[in-house]
């Protein structure tokens, strides 16, 4: 009986990641840069991609796919910015792609040069799914402390870019910028390692400059656009 | 086939429930306080357990169980000041019973007036595994918004107090402690809410405080002690 289950549970997780892969191929078609953000409760998602609203619209098409367990209140801040559809999981630790494809349906399904998925605040269950982004982005704020690359090491090994936030507060904490980047860099040692403060503008010029550089990648990586 | 395996899952939780019933007796027999510390990775539960063990130690037998997903980090900073095992959950996002009862053995199973559990890092799934704790405390620190409690309502609902850490940084972030408060107890209108700071001492008396009237509760339920 038990191996049975395993067997179902092992159908469900290739087919999800096939349509993940399938997903990802048409946002690269359409030319949309998907950003899968991730972090602990707390850690700062909501106000980073405030600052990136802030600092990107006008320029390139942005949209923002927000989940939480419970409530809108993410949604609600990031409305005046930018177009956003709040995920709720009714519970669960993570997102799923079903959810994330409904989301971008409520929008419209716009073309976009960006979208931004906030994942929900969980350190553990989002690095196991695939929501069909391009680069995940984990951020880790100063309050947290630079031990906890080696204490959640799926999370940082799945991720493409580390970004340490809250450098405002950096005086008044024990952290180590160095410490976070080498315990990163030593799970994941291809990890782009960069630090903001979204209160203050610090950093999101670079930050922003990352996102357009990856994009830029994934144009010429389709010289044949051919969306929808 | 699918029904089978939604009954598996009943007997297990009814069984994980049943083992929990039978352990906290055992604790409240022994008059053994036993403390599970929830919150989000890096709100300070290491940095309140090193505080309430230099207070305490001398006048009451305490011992601390700390679960991770992956390194020893948080049992190393505990080993000079308190007994203390490592439970390693190899990746899960939070500690179950069993594993539990295995740390104590490890220690010896020792007499104690206080067990303090130091659950893995994560706002969800430690909400949903009962340890045999007879007091579950969520930490929330002034650094993640005062916007958490609706946002993980589970955790804060089936927790009996919230400590509000990191006051030493309330000056430099938007976090309104009566904000805070109200939210935790539209969810849990019983909760116990204290507000400390692990490195400057502020607050850990009245979490002590709070700590032995738990256990003088405990003692008077239990008269006739009867342990092992």
């Amino acid at each position: 009986m038990e191996a049975q289950v395993i067997t179902i549970r092992r159908d469900v997780l290739a087919e999800a990641k096939a349509s993940a892969s399938i997903q990802r191929e048409h946002f690269t078609r359409c030319g949309t840069l998907v950003v899968n953000l991730v972090s602990s409760p707390g850690a700062g998602k909501t106000s980073l991609l405030e600052a990136t609203a802030r600092s990107m619209t006008g320029r390139y098409r942005l949209a923002v796919l927000v989940g939480d367990l419970e409530t809108d209140r993410d949604a609600q801040r990031l409305a005046p910015l930018v177009p956003v559809a709040q995920l709720s999981t009714g519970g669960a630790c993570h997102l799923e792609l079903p959810l994330v494809q409904r989301g971008l349906k409520a929008l419209g399904n716009p073309e976009l040069d960006f979208l931004f998925i906030e994942n929900v605040g969980n350190l553990v269950c989002p690095a196991s799914h695939d929501l069909a982004e391009h680069v995940r982005v984990v951020l880790l704020s100063t309050t947290e402390g630079d031990d906890k690359p080696g204490k959640y090491p799926k999370m940082f090994r799945t991720s493409h870019a580390l970004v340490i936030t809250k450098l405002d507060l950096l005086p008044y904490v024990p952290f180590s910028l160095a410490a976070a980047a080498e315990d990163a860099r030593r799970i994941q040692p291809a990890m782009e390692v960069m630090s903001a403060c979204a209160l203050d503008g610090r950093g999101i010029d670079r930050w922003c400059e990352y996102l357009v550089e990856r994009r830029q990648q994934l144009l010429s990586m389709e010289p044949d656009r051919a969306c929808r």
